[in-house]
């Protein structure tokens, strides 16, 4: 994914000025768009940008204002059930694929909604003080934040239906950056720390400091770019199976892929759909938008493997991080200190 | 389908002002609308609002302005891409299943779009007359009028889609008609001709007059009302496989149906999904949106079946039409002397 | 379909002579088979082969025994269950698409029940003597020729399944017949007489007299050849939606139809599957084992079209018929004076 | 899965006499079968039982005789294509769907395949003796051993799907065993060593033995039994969404399951169906066939989890392990040191 640089919320500022400004960023996120773009879910993993405006403003109304302020008066109580992602028994909430049908409330009420929030919660952190309101808030901030990553990876997505390639804005350009480090980042084997260990706010799933055991491996300073993965594609990896996992290679015969999602052959040139519409692709530039198959199996190619999540945050104070998302070989599974 | 009473566009008015009068029903029809409204496709059998308003505009813009004006410059290339459904073969138009994600042009554009053709068209029809001219844009009428049809009947499924049942419009009101005839209509065995033999506008499938032989039979001058079809609910007429089509059998049973599409059971109490919100259903009403397999078990239940086209259109002088589309036991076929 | 040749099951021989002789030809035909070859249903629309074996026996069981003879005890009562397609409420029999992973009873055991009916059955058409004895057994035979045609349809299907395109009998050769004839038949306008009229058995859905209207038309006294149908194929029909039905042409594009089902390029010289193997095309033969949308695009590429079954029953004096199932232009709907 | 005992391949005996004997092990499995029992693939995650009789002698003669023996002559080139998983890339093997649609060659075929492989593998292993064909051997076996227990486990999904509850064996119990111990096996923190370091055979994903970090953990020495599981059904554990994993919860509601696969009320008594039939439930026996999300589902009501793969290995020495297959928390990655 194109990486949204955050802000940190647990900036010296007051919480209150924090909160404005994360919910201005949403507000920014969505300022080039028609009321139409708003509107559509073209797939099951997608959400329509207005689902994401009114649930990220559904959680401060459900989890803070109705909590912690007594008088509260919901803004609409239908909107609950159209924009809580939370509960997840049958039947209590609009199904996930209908996301896409529903055009009212329209975007202006959403919008409207928003401001009622906002004007609620201002008042509330402008009279109040509490470690519960600040842990809450911190966590619907954060919350917020990352649903400003997705609306833009939706977003990408959702324009790239379109056979015109529209542009959602032509200042935006996460694709082009290039790395500034090279060689290796060697690990010793040993036990580790993993788990956050910060004052700062961390999801429940980063908490569980624990130890690991690692073993000697040098994970690559650089990440790869558009020009060593076209020469993956030039050398036949999407018709070797050898390379890919026994599912990844279902995927690729499933969906006859022959390049990344969003690439596309002009010619003989190739290019790639951004948010900035059908762009020239950069043999320099960092790739972006690939898979965890194709990940995989460009590293099986070069004879390598994916690094684990432990090995990449064991390695993390010795890369250059956060330019990209980076796909590792672990699976999503609790610490072993986790507790739902 | 909620009928839309037609204009006859072979009115003694100027070819140029029924043209104004059909176009601006169009936009009529989308007035109550939101700019999101328009957008989505809920279901491979709608198309999106936005869809209908740019479709019947290129038709005029295709069909007599490319054809009929050496010097029409077309208002934007991509859109005979984007809302030509006629040209069948694959790859040169959006696939049908992602109407619903093309949010660009927006539907401003799109009303920009038909201004532009508007303003060529009255041109047109100021300037010249020709047979030509004059076939050609009673078709585009008749075509425009079809999908304001269309534009109702998606509307209706896409807003039933939403768990609020949105009003589209609280003077919208087809549902409440009644039975003004009772009594049966009777045809005598011999031969009917059939087929249209009128000097007004007809598609190329209504022409080609010819014979059919028909047997005596009997059809009901009053349609079936809410509660008639109630009565077949409650005897059970949705569990039992003797009323039904193999493929209606199948069908009840995929979609667990117990009831009609729009239909829905509050409490005690049937309501019905219209264009103006959720509603208590009427019985003496005349029932709405079956399909053809509720229509034929519940003849079947009657012990009688649904009349063939030719039986209907044979007794027509004898029916008050109009007031619904009527489901008939006949397979869409062309006529003996049908050309493609 | 390769077409049974049916014997007349109405013939100056007894009852109980016809009986054997029809039940041994459903034998005679399964004579070739493993007996794993009675077990697959590669496609919901087909069933294994101990199915139509078994369920062919049980409608004697059924219909006759149970209900003729007072003390008939039946062969297993599960079987009533597992082979039975005539009670279509949920649940009560074995989902159809079930049917090929039912490996109990055996075939063997599907033998014995068979042998066990046909001596109840024997000793019944020996002792007793009635209308509606005869009327029963004559449909039960009529019904069992029925499975006849299915079961050689299915197994070319099922044996069509294996890459290795093993050969069901070297002496089964449908494939090969040739036109005799040639011309056309003329139907002059007017009415005709439809419906069964002879005083042989007939299906119920052949029943019911009654009279249609046709027009001039001529029919083909020649069947389409597998060279005629190989000059459609070269001449990109398969490539030109002009040709096709909409839900044809949607087929050919999802199933990515190039040549009929059994039709395989080898080297560049065209063979299909048969009963006998893989076996070169002759391009004089009567061509076999279309669909409905390769016949109507057939006739629509000679710019004709498929005669309606009423066209085709009113000219059958003038036919050499029985050589293959033709396809016509009608929907199966039942006729004027159809009782359920 | 109902667990199959294995026989040590790397016994005292002669490796002629081991090959003997785990080749006979899979012709006792089929013992019990009909001919017919061999061809269904009722899912595609199972295989018929001809394919894995086939696969596990194609095995010896492709990976052994063909490499080992200059003037082996295949018995029949045509099976390397339809009984072949390894080699994945398309068009190369029979689809896997499509396993259960053939019937040709026939299990008697496949027999005299397996003799006649039998034969020259028995020649081989008096004639000629290395390391090579030692290991060769013993991964051939120890694969034939792996498709033993499958041959179990897809035969009971095959037989399971006959409403007639078909029984395989009248002798075969693998499912009334008891625990024998109770308490907690106890890790304590710090660096385990993991992997396997035997000198016996192993799979290659077995090798690399490795360090991990564990942290404090106690493993149940008892394993949950049929009437613990009962109680979490009773409890409304299928119904409340807070025990499932995502993914899990999806299943539920999509598979509307409310038991365990095999289990089935009958009147108010459970039953399950097993190799000797439908069988009453007994609460005192270890549970079987529970999928991935039930048992992590079960864990989660008990306010426990699933072991890792690491903590269940570290506490092996400590559980009685080998009556069933037991599910861990792990996802199946490759160990740190895996070379593809």
């Amino acid at each position: 994914m194109d990486i949204y640089t955050e802000q940190d919320v647990i900036a010296s500022t007051s919480l209150s000025t924090t909160y404005s400004q994360v919910r201005k960023k949403t507000v920014e996120i969505c300022a080039p768009l028609s009321s139409e773009d708003y509107v559509p879910q073209p797939a099951l993993f997608t959400s329509p940008l207005k689902w994401h405006l009114a649930h990220t403003t559904w959680f401060f109304e459900e989890m803070i204002l109705k909590k912690l302020r007594a008088d509260y008066e919901a803004y609409d109580e239908s909107f609950g059930f159209l924009f809580n992602s939370y509960f997840n028994s049958i039947g209590e909430r609009t199904s996930r694929h209908q996301r896409g049908f529903i055009t009212r409330p329209s975007v202006n009420e959403v919008y409207q909604f928003r401001a009622y929030v906002d004007d609620q919660m201002t008042a509330l952190l402008e009279e109040s003080e509490s470690d519960k309101l600040n842990q809450l808030v911190t966590l619907g901030l954060n919350h917020e934040q990352q649903h400003q990553e997705l609306m833009l990876a939706d977003l990408k997505y959702s324009l790239g239906q379109n056979p015109l390639y529209p542009v959602y804005s032509e200042n935006v350009n996460y694709i082009n950056q290039r790395n500034t480090e090279e060689g290796w980042a060697s690990l010793s084997e040993g036990v580790y720390e993993i788990g956050n260990n910060s004052k700062g706010f961390a999801y429940d799933n980063e908490l569980g400091r624990h130890k690991v055991y690692i073993h000697d491996v040098e994970i690559s300073k650089s990440l790869v770019t558009n020009g060593e993965y076209l020469e993956f594609i030039a050398a036949g990896g999407f018709n070797d199976f050898r390379y890919w996992l026994e599912e990844g290679w279902t995927w690729v015969n499933e969906e006859k892929a022959t390049a990344p999602l969003y690439w596309k052959k002009v010619g003989s040139n190739w290019h790639h759909f951004t948010l900035n519409g059908l762009q020239p692709i950069n043999n320099q530039s960092i790739i972006s938008h690939v898979n965890f198959y194709e990940a995989s199996a460009f590293a099986a190619w070069k004879g390598m493997r994916l690094p684990t999540e432990f090995e990449w945050e064991a390695a993390s104070s010795q890369l250059k991080w956060g330019q990209r998302w980076e796909w590792t070989n672990s699976a999503y599974l609790p610490y072993p200190k986790f507790k739902i």
